[in-house]
Parts: structure tokens; sequence; C-alpha cells
């Protein structure tokens, strides 16, 4: 997607070769015209998957996702981390370690909201090594849910998380994929979409 | 708003007097018709009050802050919860105690985003003691900017932080105002609106 490879040529801060931070339009401040554009070029790229739920992991999912709902007319749901009180005992759960954060959590999806008549619709900000993803999976497929497509607004290339997914057979689709960052130059990689 | 109140009405779940569920819309689960009409609502209320910028608090304030700021042609802004490698250490903090999850926590947000050039309009999704909301006023005023108003999707009227934020000569409305919960019966103060 041309407007999201500008914006991170333009506006991202890439750090040695693996850092990227994009926290000045997505995920601490948000341009909201932009991700409803990304969510417009999702629901393009996943319209005839059949999905009935798009769900996320928070909190810089959520943005995203939203937007992306709207277009499809379907209800969004975000994973949350740790135990919130307000979820109650009756969650699916699977752990996940963040290199973001340095640290292990816990991902949690109320069972009231996803079922095995659902096909979701995965849609996040990042993909890096696919562990966030992989959680959320094992989650859906506790559910007895069926992952119909996995929707990813920056995907670093140069790790193996996308490769992956698409390795198991998911339809991932990526809006910009990193292919490497050096000296503050960013390349991406031809359009995946 | 008659369509939140409704929905309240309809799909919330109250327990006792003071606890009142609405994952299966706002906080977990999200209704993005009902958001998106949120953040028209709010446009409708705090279209003449200059903002420069919508600013709410990660998790469950991004969905509906993302549609206001969209109404709006704004930014949006969500202040993170603990810290965040990712936000850098130049961030203005502020420390709050969380009845929901029973634990004190940071609040941050990057100096980068917010200057004494900024209007705020603060969006959130629920209004009780108002501890979130002051620690994010406290924020709002350690970058010197003004805070023009303060959209709350769903106020506890019978606790104390609405009246209190509202005496200080804030402008806050609230898109729905519990007065009392009982018995599973949820009864509205009229129109804040």
């Amino acid at each position: 997607m041309k407007l999201l490879e500008e914006k991170i040529a333009n506006e991202g801060v890439s750090i040695g070769t693996d850092i990227l931070k994009v926290d000045m339009f997505l995920n601490h401040q948000l341009d909201v015209n932009l991700l409803d554009e990304m969510g417009k070029e999702f629901y393009r790229l996943f319209k005839d998957c059949g999905a009935t739920k798009v769900v996320t992991i928070e909190s810089s999912g959520i943005g995203i996702a939203v937007f992306t709902a709207k277009y499809f007319n379907l209800p969004a749901l975000f994973a949350k981390k740790a135990q919130h009180k307000n979820v109650g005992n009756e969650v699916y759960s699977a752990k996940c370690y963040s290199f973001t954060h340095g640290k292990e959590y816990t991902m949690n999806v109320s069972k009231k909201y996803l079922d095995s008549s659902d096909k979701v619709l995965i849609i996040d900000d990042f993909m890096a090594g696919g562990n966030a993803c992989n959680a959320l999976i094992d989650i859906i497929n506790q559910a007895g849910a069926e992952v119909v497509g996995i929707g990813v607004a920056i995907e670093k290339g140069f790790q193996p998380g996308g490769k992956a997914l698409r390795d198991k057979g998911y339809k991932v689709r990526s809006l910009a994929i990193v292919e490497s960052m050096s000296d503050g130059n960013i390349t991406f990689r031809n359009d995946d979409c």
C-alpha cells in the first residue's frame, strides 16, 4: 500500500537494522485518515473471506481493527493482555512473549465472544516474529473458530513470523513489508497485495 | 444519546448497585457502528471547542476516540499504561489508581505529541471516580496544553468524578449517565447533551 509505505519512509524512524518507530502515526499518536484507508484496503483484500468477526490485540491494533470492521459491517473484538477483572473468568488464554516489552504476558478473550461458528479476520499493526499472532491463533483454535485471513499493517520481512504463517497456509496480507533497514534507510519488498 | 442508553438497557449487565458490564459492545467486543455514531455525536457536542487533538487512554477509549477524531479530522493520541519501551523516556507521566484492576499504574504520553499549542478533547469510555481522567488532565497540564472538552461514553452519575470535573469548570458531556442500578434495572439521568 503506497500510502503507508510513503508514510513510513517520510515519518518513520529506523534505529539500527531492527527497530522501526512509527509511534507518530500508528501506535501512540494515530493518523485516523490513514487508519481508515488501511481499513478500506483490508476490506478490498479480504472481502470474500466470509469473515464474521474482526479480531485484534490491544492496544495498537484496535484503531486499525475498528475501521476495518466498519467497512465489513462486523463486530470487532480485541484480545486483552493480562487478567482484567471485567473480562470474567470464562476466557480463552494463551501466553505470549513480547520482545517489545521484554516479558511474557497472557492474552485473554472472553468465551462469550468467540465460538465454533466464527470465521475470524485477524488484524494487527505489526508482524515480526509472529508471537502475538500465533498466541491469538491459539485462542481462536481453542474456540473452534476458523482463521480466514491475517491482515498486518507493517511486516518486518526480515523476521520469520509472516513467512511461517504463509507456509502454514494462512492468507497473510501485509500493507507494507520492510525488507531491510540500515543507516536510516528503509527498503520495502514489492507489494504483497 | 438514546441509541447508547437503549444499547446499555438491552445488552448491558448490571451487578449489584455499582458494576455495569458492557464488554459485549464497548470494551472487549466493539459495536463499531455504535462507536461511529458516538464519534459523530461527540463531534456535534464539541465541534466549536477548537480542539487540535483527541486524546484518550488505552485500551477501551481507543475505538471511540478514533471515530471521533475522524469526524474532527484531527490526530488521535492514546496515553499508555505502564512503561512501554517504544514510547521512549521522554514522556509526561501520572500515576492512577484503577478500581477495575485493583492496582495503581503509570500513564505515559510522549512529549513529542503534546505541547503548549494543543487544545485537547479528552474522550473516554467510562467515568466513575474520575481517577483516570484526572491523571490524563495532569499530563495535559504538564505539557502546558489546554483541555477544551471531556467526552465520556458512560458516566456513573452516582460516583463523584463527573460532578467534580464540572465543578472545576470543565465542559464534560456524557452520552449516557447512569443514575442508579439495582436488581438488574438501570436508570438513566436526563440527557446531558
